[in-house]
């Protein structure tokens, strides 16, 4: 007999949930992404980064995202950083002071 | 019968998600390495150190870290630091304080 099995391939990609928030954690977005290939194409089409230069980094921490090996180890849901040029990773609470003054 | 396993065996290698900052805290990067013969390789490579000797230590307290066994007993995304020639550890909130100089 022959059977079908309807279970995915472990090989087939499958997107993942990730959140990515501006530098100044103004805005974050949730975004469905199959690779780091495809978050960064994402990414410039969804915040409306056009050409510009940028790198993921960790929102928690500033660890730079940069291959797809390591991208795909990280949980889901996630939450990264787009960082332009001249922008620099800083903690939470550093900024959330900096608003209150 | 003929059977096939599908489970991954135990001695295959796994690559475990590090975290990698230079001595300063001014860069953070995500690698991915089967040993700690490939992080370091991998070290080298991504954070462009040429031939030049480095330790690699734990960010939170400057463990020296050189056996694979140590390695491998850390916990995933743990974060390393990179020590060259003439740099030294240093705690976190001291760095803090000095930027804010």
């Amino acid at each position: 007999t022959q059977q079908l099995l309807s279970e995915p391939s472990p090989e087939a990609p499958r997107p993942r949930p990730c959140r990515v928030s501006t530098a100044d954690r103004s805005v974050r977005k949730g975004i469905m992404a199959y690779s780091l290939e495809d978050l960064i194409l994402k990414v410039q089409d969804t915040l409306m980064l056009a050409d510009k230069p940028f790198l993921l980094v960790l929102e928690e921490d500033g660890t730079i995202v940069e291959t797809e090996e390591y991208f795909q180890a990280l949980a889901g849901d996630t939450v990264f950083m787009v960082l332009q040029k001249g922008q620099k990773w800083q903690p939470p609470s550093e900024q959330g002071t900096r608003y209150q003054l």
